[in-house]
C-alpha cells in the first residue's frame, strides 16, 4: 500500500490482549510496532523481562529487546493500540487522545459514550464518522475508537446480515465463554476444571447494550440504538479460546431458512471490499453438521477472524435459533482493534 | 416401615444408571435387590464379572457375587427398575409389564405415551393414576411408570412452584450438560476435552415435550399438556456430573422477585409429606451468591436429590431469568426412578 | 476422652489449607476453634467476610461469625495450627513458639531444622521427642512441629513399612500433582487446562530431603537421615485433588512380592493403636486392579487420610516399581497437622 | 525431485492415524494417495461416508470422494502406509508384503521381529538394510518396515545423540501420555476428565523393548539390542496431543552438562542431510525455561516433527535427568511412517 509503515504503540503490551497485538502485528504490511508501555513496574525493562509470554508462537527477537516506555503520550507514536483494564483505560486513553493520538482500544471504558465509535468493520463501518464529534478530535486531532466485548462481536457478525434484511425484534442469547476472555492469570483452575460458572461480572449488560449500539443506525444526532428487545445469559466454561453462543430470535419481516442461509453466505463487508490486510476473505461460515460449530475445531477459521455458525432451526418461542462461535482474543479483541485501525487508515483517519 | 422388604430387580444393571441404582439402593429400607439382568453376553456371569464398575463407592460384596439373569420376566421379581437404552426398552419393558411387573423405568421409550405416567413425585404425583388406563394393568396388574430426561427434571423442579402460582406462558432454556448424561463409555475425551458440543441428539425435543407433560394437568381424558410456548438449546460441556440450565420465562400473572423466592423456599411436596426414604428434606435451595449454582460445589446437595437455583434477575425479553442445577444421574435418573417407586409403594401400587 | 476441649487457633485461616483445617475440625472431639488470624487486611472482619470459602461443605455458622484476630500471640490460645506461606511462617511461627504456643504447622519454613520434628504419626512418631531441644521449649514451653510436603507424605506412608523390613537403598519417584497443591487462586487455567507442567518450583529438593528425614532414625544426636539415594521428578497435572506418584526402588535385603504386599497390608501405627480421632483405620489400601489407584476414584479413601497403592511389579533397573496416591490437602496438609496435634496430645505435649 | 509422484495406498485410512496420513500427505512432493482401505463395513463407500473426520484441517475434496477399496492387495498400489490395530495388522501386512508391496506401518505387530526394521530415520537409518532378510523381499520384493510406539520415538530422539557419545548404561522413564494415543473414540471422558490413569495396557514392555532395539547396532547377524538397563512407568493424562516423558539416566562415559547440551544442539541426521520433505530442519530444541517443555506450547514444534527437551539437571540417583516432549500422532505415528517412506525412497527401496 505504501513504502513507509505507520509507527504504532501498544498500551498494556504485557497482558494477554497486548501479547496478541504483538503476535498479530508481526509482518503487518501497514503498521510497525515502535513503542510499548504497560504498568509502572515494567518501565525501563526490556519487553522480554516485563512480559510473561503466553502465546504459542515465539516472542519475536526485535520486540523482546524493545525497552518498555512510561505510559505517557510524550515520545509515543500517533497511533496507539490499547489493551488496558477498564480502570487504567478510563484515565490513560483520554490523555493520549488529548495529546493527538488515535487510540484504537479494546477496553470497555468508553464504548458506550455517544461520541465514541463502537465498531466492527463488517457491521457498522459508517459509525466511525462520529469520532468527529469528539472534543479531542477538534482540539488536537486525537480520538478514541473502540471495539466491542468479545462475545458481542461474534454475535453481531451473525446478526448483522439478518438485521439488515429482516429487522430483528426479539433476541435471546446464552453464552459459553472461554477462560482466555478473563485474561491472565484470570480464572483459577480450581474454579473451572470440570465445572461451569454461570456468571461473568458485568458481561450481560455489556453484551445487551453493545449489541444494540453496534446494530444501531448513524443519524445526524449520532448513533440511534437498535430497538429490539434482548436478554443475555453469560457463562464461563473450561475452554481455552472461543466463545460459543446459543441464539433465538424473531424478525419484523418473516424470513425463511433459505433466506437466512443466503444472507449469511452472501455476507461480505467494507473490509473485504477494501481488502484490508486483516479482513478474512469469508466473514461467516455456515457448517451443515449438526454438532458444529465447536471451539476445538472451528475457533481458528479465517485465522481466528471468521465466525462459524451452525444448527439453524425453528424456535418454539421466537422464529429461529442457531449457534455461533468466534475467537474471543483474535476476532474478539486484538484482531478487532487491528481491523478497526486498518479501516481508519483506509478511510483517511490515520496518517 | 415394614419388616419384610420388597424384592426388586434391575434391568440394564451394568450401565451407568444401573450402577447408580445399585449404589443408591444399598441399605434401602423398603427395597431389596434380588435379581439383575443386562444384555445377553452378561448372562450367567457374576455381576462383578459383567460390570465395569464406575461408581466412587465400592461395589457391595453381595451384589458382586449375584448371578446375572436373562432379561426375561420368568423368575424375575414383581418390581423392576429399568435402565435400558431406548431400543431394548421398547421391546423389554412391555414384556415385563405384560408379565405383571411394575416397571419403574428411566428410559425414554414410553414417556410420552398417553397412558404412561411421566412423574417427578414433588411435581405431579397425581399423574401416576393414569397407569390404571394401561392394558397391562387391566390384564395382569403390571404397568410402566417413567421419569423424565435428566435435564427436564431439574427444570420442572424449579418451574413447578412458579407455574402453580403464576402460570408460565413463555419459556426459554439453554443447558450445559455433564458427560455422565451420555452413559459409559459415552463421550470420547477427544470430543469434549477443552471443548463444548452445542448439540445432543434428540435432547431438545425431549426436553420441550416432557416439560409440558410434567407440568400438565390430570383430567378425566388423561394428562393435558401445559400450554406455554417453550424452546430449548442443549449443549454438552466437560463436566462430570450436574446439568446447569439458564432459564428465561414469563408468567400469565406477574410475579415479584419476593414472590418467586418465596415460592421456591416454601416448596415442598408429597414425598416430603409422606417422608419417602429418598425424598430430600429440602427440594430447592436458592443460593444468593451471584456465581452460584455450580456443578462442582452444588451437584451433591441433598444427596444429589435437591436442585439448586441462583441468579434470579429481571429478563430483558421475558419477565425473569435464573439458573438451575441438578444432579443428572441421581435426581436425573436412578434417584428419580427410586423416588417414583417409593411414591408408588406409599400409594399402594406396589405389593 | 475428656470433657473440656482444648481451645485452638488457626494462623492463615483464610487460605485453602486454613479452610481445610476449619472443615476437618468441625465436631472434633478434642479441639475447638476459638481464634482465627490471617493477613492484616482481614483483621477485624468476620471470617465470612475475610474468606473466599472454597470447600464443598458449607461454612459453619459459628466460624462464619468469628472475628479475625491480629496474627499476634497476645490473646491467642496455646495451641496453634499454622497454614502460612513460607515467608510469613518464618517470621510468625517463632513468635508464637516464643510466646509459649505449640505451633503445629503445615508450612515448609522449619521442616529441615535439626531440632524441629518433621512427623507423619504412623511413620516416625518417635521424632516428636526432639522438640525438647528447641530453645523456645526450654524458655516458655512453646515449640514448632511440622508435617511434610504434600507429596512426601503419601510416599513415606508407602515406603515406611518397606524400609523397616528391607531397608531401601535406591529410590526413584516421579509425581503427577493436583492443582490444589498450589493453593488458591494458584494455577491459572490457561497454564494447565489440557496441559502438563513438568516443573514445580522447589518441590523436588523438598521431596528428596524430607523423605530422608522422615525415614531417618532418632538418635542421641538427633535425627539421622536415611542414607538411600533418591531422585524426584515433580509434575503438575489437571487434577483437582490427589497426588499420584510412580515409584521404583531397591532394597538392601531382597524382598518378594508377597513380603511387600504383606508389609503394606499389615501396616498400622501408633495413631491406630492409640485410636487417634483422625487416624484412618486402614493406613494403606493395596488395589489389585491394574489401572488403579486413580485420583477420581481413590483420593477420598479413609476420609482422605488413607494412601492407596497399586501396580506392584518388578522393575527393569531396581527391584520393584509401584504407584501410590494420597490426598494432598487432607492427608497431605491439614489432616496431617491435625493428626500430629492428636499425637502430641496423646503423648502429653499439649495441655 | 521427480515429475511423476509415487502412487500410495493407506490401510486403516479411517482411524485417527489414517486421518493423519491423509492430512500430512496433502501436497506431498513425492507421494500421491490413490487407494484407501479400512474395515469391511466401509467398502464401496466414499471416504467421506466411511470416516468420522477428526482433524482440525478440512477433509480434502479429492480424498472425500475417493471410493474405499477392499483391504486386499489386488488393485492396491505398491507402496502402502498402514495404520491398523495390531490384530488386523498381523494378518493383513504380510499379505500385502507377500504381494510385493512395501508396507510402511505404524502398527506394533512386527516391530520386534528380527528381520523387520524398526526405524526412526534420524536415529538408526542403517537398520533399514535388514529388510533384505525378509522372505517376502526375496520372493516378491515386498517388505514391512515399522516405526516405534509413540512414546518410544520422542525418547530415542533425545537419547540417540547421548548414546552415540557417552553410551547409556541405565535409564528410567516415566511418561504422561496424551489421550489421542489411544485413537478414537479411545479414552472415555469419564475415565480421564480431571484424572490420571497410571496404566496403559502393554505400553511399558513396548517402550522398554523398542528403545533397546532402536538404539541397537546393525551387525552381520542383524540388530543387536542396546545393553543398558531400562524401566518405564506409563501414565495417561488429560492432554489432547503430546507425550511428556521424565527421564533419568547414567552413562558409561561421564558427560558434563555442556557436553550433553552440545550433543543435543549439534544433533542432525540422514533425513536432514538428504533434505527429506518431512524432516524437520531442527531435530531437537532445548528450551532453557525451567517449566518447559509443555504440550500446549511445544507439541507443534517443527510441524510436530521436532522433539523439545528441557530441565537438564543432575540426578540424585543416576547421572542426569531431563524432560522430553514430542507429538504422539505426528512424529509419534503418521509423520514417523511418512519419514520412513521418504528414507526408503531416498535409499532406493521404493520405485
Amino acid at each position: 500500500m505504501q513504502d513507509k509503515k505507520i509507527p504504532i504503540g501498544i498500551l498494556g503490551a504485557t497482558g494477554m490482549v497486548g501479547q496478541r497485538f504483538i503476535q498479530l502485528l508481526q509482518g503487518h504490511p501497514w503498521f510497525e510496532i515502535v513503542w510499548l508501555a504497560a504498568s509502572e513496574r515494567s518501565e525501563g525493562k526490556s519487553y522480554a523481562e516485563a512480559v510473561r509470554w503466553r502465546m504459542k508462537t515465539r516472542l519475536p527477537e526485535n520486540i523482546a529487546n524493545m525497552q518498555m516506555s512510561p505510559a505517557d503520550p510524550a515520545n509515543a507514536p500517533k497511533v496507539i493500540f490499547a489493551a488496558l483494564d477498564s480502570g487504567p483505560a478510563k484515565e490513560l486513553e483520554p490523555k493520549f487522545a488529548k495529546a493527538g493520538c488515535a487510540v484504537v482500544t479494546n477496553s470497555s471504558a468508553f464504548r458506550m459514550y455517544p461520541d465514541v465509535p463502537l465498531v466492527v468493520p463488517e457491521v457498522n463501518p459508517d459509525h466511525i464518522a462520529i469520532l468527529e464529534h469528539q472534543q479531542w478530535r477538534k482540539d488536537t486531532g486525537g480520538y478514541i475508537v473502540t471495539n466491542p466485548n468479545c462475545c458481542a462481536i461474534g454475535l453481531v457478525m451473525a446478526l448483522a446480515p439478518l438485521h439488515q434484511r429482516f429487522t430483528i425484534d426479539r433476541l435471546f442469547v446464552s453464552t459459553m465463554q472461554a477462560v482466555s476472555g478473563a485474561g491472565y492469570p484470570g480464572v483459577p483452575t480450581l474454579d473451572i476444571l470440570g465445572n461451569v460458572i454461570p456468571y461473568i461480572g458485568g458481561e450481560e449488560p455489556k453484551l445487551e447494550a453493545e449489541t444494540k449500539k453496534l446494530l444501531g443506525t448513524h443519524t445526524s444526532e449520532g448513533i440511534k440504538d437498535a430497538t429490539f428487545a434482548i436478554t443475555a445469559h453469560c457463562n464461563r466454561v473450561p475452554v481455552e479460546d472461543g466463545h460459543t453462543e446459543c441464539v433465538s430470535l424473531s424478525f419484523a419481516r418473516k424470513a425463511s431458512e433459505a433466506e437466512i442461509l443466503d444472507a449469511w453466505r452472501q455476507y461480505s463487508g467494507v473490509p473485504q471490499q477494501l481488502g484490508l490486510p486483516s479482513a478474512p476473505p469469508v466473514v461467516l461460515i455456515y457448517d451443515e453438521r449438526p454438532e458444529r460449530p465447536q471451539p476445538r475445531f472451528d475457533v481458528d477459521a479465517g485465522g481466528g477472524m471468521t465466525a462459524t455458525i451452525g444448527r439453524l432451526r425453528p424456535c418454539g418461542l421466537l422464529d429461529w435459533k442457531f449457534v455461533v462461535l468466534s475467537h474471543n482474543t483474535i476476532r474478539g479483541a486484538a484482531g478487532a482493534a487491528i481491523l478497526n485501525a486498518e479501516l481508519l487508515k483506509a478511510k483517511g483517519f490515520l496518517s
